[in-house]
């Protein structure tokens, strides 16, 4: 089969490679489209996973499964969660995969991702998907469940003062979902284009500096970097909490004194709840597609990338067939 | 009356000044002890409060209402909060004037400390001291309410392992209102006489570098550097939560990508409960007094300020009658 295959140091590209052959209790996955996300834009530059040699990259994606060993599952419609647990562990035993220390995340570490043809999955990752949602909402998934972990983690009471600070995809996404709950979102950001989507489902906007200082029970930060963790300080009012939405690379200068001064508390967020996303999708509650900006063959998956990394673009998708 | 004037740039020194008079609903209380607190000696080391001139310093006290309004308060034995809101605010209508944004604070922000002679405070703020409480484990109130704090806001069911970093004077209290509270409590420090206090209670202690990794629940980091930081979140579990119990100054180097990898919940903690304080006390399940390692007259208070910032030294108090 064909794969969009990342060398750290060679870049991407596509060449042929055996197709993975799904174990027991495992199976294989057709992938219709997949998504592209930041996280791949920064293993590209080498923030992660530079331990690791050429690998495929890719964790989000719809697709059908082709093979498997429980016939009930062929043919059928999936997404797949992306944390595979070791199954022996204290995380594991807890149902807590995504915390297993061992565990493999699809093109992320030490398993093949989504960026080809076809993928293996344990089928107790794999979700599936209702008639009625299409292959480019379903591609959403695994971000919009990510945007979901937030209402799974903290309390927020109808009509809560939130701000989302950030307007690239998973703040877009978080801000669907928190305005779907019915909190009043405010999205901090400085693209028009992107703003206007949030606009679109409710959320009043504004740029950094307009953000009211202290005037938000809950933040979420979205942007992964220090000036976005400072900003959300500022608009927290006291014992407020902050939600990381997104991964900081590194160490970086942050001032911690006003958590403790204003007894905030700061709740690190990661991987969501799949099937509350696709019920979301199904309600026809939240669309994800404004985000979707491009679509590439699996063989311009290179330009797919190069293109998704462009400032204020939003989702790229690739079509492996 | 006689006070401990600190004034920035020319260090503290012994002076007269007048009395303070109290207003309506305020008592000027004659202070009995005074105990110095670290956040004292990073203010003489020009940390915070730069901006503000000459001063009188503390906000740890025990001592007896000389003079106030309401005549059953006089002769009283108390302690007293430190925050004073202004009353009129979002923060203060919740009842939480410790997160008043105009509040003063006696001896760190806008009003005068009980290095002194005598110190007025709200009659709100005080509380009477039940007579079988010694004045020496009543001066420790102040803090063993902000130790109590971490029960406060973050749930810690009975047999939690919960590591406390730092073996200073808060992380010893915070350990023996954790041991006290039934948690399996590890303390990690480098101090053989401090960790031998929190051993005598219940505690088991270690080494920064022989804590074990990802083996507790709950970490209070009690050091307020960033090592400290970092190592709270080394010892962590997945899904664990970190207290933040000392005030950091200015930005550091920190790494937060652990903070959401493991969706660890980050929580500032400051002020606390002193009618739980002074209950622990009454009830003998807490015992501040092996902290005490010395005892100055006002008139050396200079000297007391100086003892306290040596290396290894615990509790100091100062005694102005």
């Amino acid at each position: 089969m064909r794969a969009l295959v990342f060398e750290p140091g060679h870049g991407v590209a596509v060449r042929p490679i055996d197709a993975p052959l799904p174990g027991p209790g495992e199976a294989r996955v057709a992938v219709t489209l997949a998504g592209v996300c930041n996280t791949d834009l920064e293993i590209l530059r080498g923030y992660m996973g530079a331990d690791e040699g050429p690998r495929v990259l890719g964790h989000e994606l719809v697709g059908r499964v082709e093979r498997c060993d429980n016939p009930a599952w062929i043919g059928r419609r999936v997404v797949g969660e992306i944390n595979v647990g070791c199954g022996s562990c204290e995380a594991c035993d807890r149902g807590s995969a995504n915390h297993c220390a061992t565990r493999t995340v699809m093109g992320i570490r030490g398993r093949q991702g989504c960026f080809a043809q076809s993928v293996v999955l344990p089928i107790a990752n794999l979700h599936r998907v209702p008639d009625d949602v299409p292959d480019e909402a379903a591609v959403f998934v695994e971000p919009l469940a990510a945007a979901l972990q937030v209402l799974e983690q903290v309390e927020i009471p109808a009509r809560t003062d939130v701000a989302v600070i950030g307007d690239g995809k998973l703040g877009l996404l978080v801000a669907m979902v928190l305005a779907d709950h019915g909190a009043d979102v405010t999205v901090v950001g400085r693209h028009a284009r992107k703003l206007a989507i949030a606009e679109a489902v409710g959320c009043r906007t504004c740029a950094p500096e307009a953000a009211r200082a202290r005037g938000f029970d809950r933040v979420v930060e979205a942007t992964g970097g220090p000036e976005g963790f400072a900003l959300a300080l500022r608009l927290l009012r006291p014992r407020g909490t902050l939600v990381l939405k997104s991964t900081y690379h590194g160490a970086s200068q942050l001032e911690l004194a006003p958590v403790v001064i204003d007894e905030i508390t700061v709740v690190g967020s990661r991987c969501g709840p799949f099937a509350r996303a696709l019920a979301l999708l199904q309600q026809g509650r939240i669309d994800p597609r404004p985000l979707l900006d491009a679509r590439y063959d699996l063989a311009d998956g290179a330009e797919a990338l190069a293109h998704a990394a462009r400032d204020g673009v939003l989702k790229v998708v690739i079509a492996p067939h």
